[in-house]
């Protein structure tokens, strides 16, 4: 099934260096980072993202899906390795034994790069933190059809394997780009795109504001919430009403209610 | 700081069995569960649900709203036991070392004892068995003010402590039942509740039918579905649009996107 391999021991430099791609620093040196699972690297693939190598347990592979991507990476001219199950315990993540985990190149997301259309609906999240949380605003990104997420002083970096995976490889799809709040606040200005800050205090509710033209959605993680350089007259901000006892919702669900009720205003197709 | 102990063994049968609450065959038996977290144990108490007992570890409750919690049940009448921090450890959920945990009362959740107003809003989830989903569906079913959260054919118990966590205590504030999914059907009929089932390929998008009046949102669990019962002429089926590269949104978002949905149309008071 493999052009190299089988690797048997989790000593080779090889295994050692993929592992080494569950941390940041790793990923920060070598532009690259470590993809589980087989729906994950299939939205790769179907991207264009560039998978440099992937290590492959023949004995896991157990679907059509998992066959036909290995398939699909072989096609491309992708390196395989096949590895032992030992092995690939070691280098996959947790319970994911899906039999194949893939390299990937971090691709640039310099914010100058970053394009959009004229009215475009993106999405920034400031300082969040939990990759499960980022994972889950980039799925709902990739359905609601945002146009691009930026990480704001990100404390967690969007290719972190946690996040790539929560975002079951929907962060494949999605334009992103990082940047400092300042560079991120300059860049919505010189786009002039508005700014709807989500704030659990805000005295305007979510539903009341037009998100139709170039729009930006801005969240920060749910303990601290967004910084104060994220006020003023330029920035509208905006609740989504709680009506029990709690004080907040999830960030990721946030998200998802103020990116659908943008797209809900943009389309306003009703009864189609 | 306590009435009795302190327990220094995690051997001690009242510790084996608070313990024995993480399997739902103890909290079957017993009719009690599990809460962790400070946070938690307050909406527990908010919502005048019945604590039995608690266990706290004084070196570990080091915030003001800790300490209050811990008054709020001995003002109640709680009987509080002081653990050691090793007993804390073992009786408390992974890192929760908020140094208090309660046993709680799981109430009666009957379908029957359900009473919801004229223009009720229901969320049933149908074989939902993810204990994050569950508690995400609940945290955002407070937020978004809906009257009853049904469990339908459940594969998680509501009162699954990882559940309780997940919904940082909303569930105490949010009537909850479990039933089969045909007494829910039955029950549903009875109280005159048309049902709104999300599915990944249903024809009508979410935002073009009407949601005020008695509603019922049906959600599956995501990877299989909606069982077939959840169709036929006495149902709307409804997508969220997916725009992106995934067919799917993860079951706890639709379901806030659509009860935010709900929420928007019957609110419909826009500009405040």
């Amino acid at each position: 099934m493999s052009d190299r391999g089988p690797i048997t021991s989790a000593a080779n430099p090889r295994i050692r260096g993929a592992i080494a791609l569950r941390d940041r620093a790793a990923r920060d040196a070598q532009g690259l980072t470590i993809v589980d699972g087989v729906r994950e690297l299939r939205r790769a693939i179907d991207a264009d993202a560039d998978v440099s190598e992937a290590f492959v347990c023949p004995a896991l592979i157990d679907s059509d899906e998992a066959a036909a991507v290995v398939d699909a990476l072989r096609r491309r001219g992708v390196p395989l390795t096949d590895v032992s199950e030992s092995v690939f315990a070691r280098v996959a993540f947790g319970d994911r034994a899906e039999g194949v985990v893939g390299l990937v190149s971090i691709p640039p997301s310099d914010l100058d790069r970053l394009r959009v259309g004229p009215d475009a609906l993106v999405v920034v999240l400031e300082g969040v933190e939990k990759p499960g949380n980022l994972g889950a605003v980039l799925r709902s990104a990739d359905g609601a059809g945002v146009d691009a997420v930026i990480f704001a002083d990100p404390r967690t970096d969007p290719y972190n394997p946690n996040v790539v995976r929560a975002s079951l490889g929907t962060i494949f799809g999605v334009p992103i780009a990082v940047a400092s709040g300042s560079q991120t606040r300059d860049w919505l200005a010189h786009n002039a795109i508005r700014s709807i800050a989500a704030r659990v205090d805000a005295a305007l509710a979510y539903t009341a504001v037009d998100m139709r033209g170039p729009t930006a959605l801005i969240l920060g993680a749910e303990v601290s919430g967004l910084g104060d350089a994220w006020s003023g007259p330029d920035v509208t901000s905006v609740r989504v009403p709680m009506l029990g006892v709690a004080d907040s919702l999830n960030v990721s669900v946030t998200a998802a209610v103020l990116m659908y009720e943008a797209r809900r205003q943009r389309d306003e197709v009703r009864g189609q």
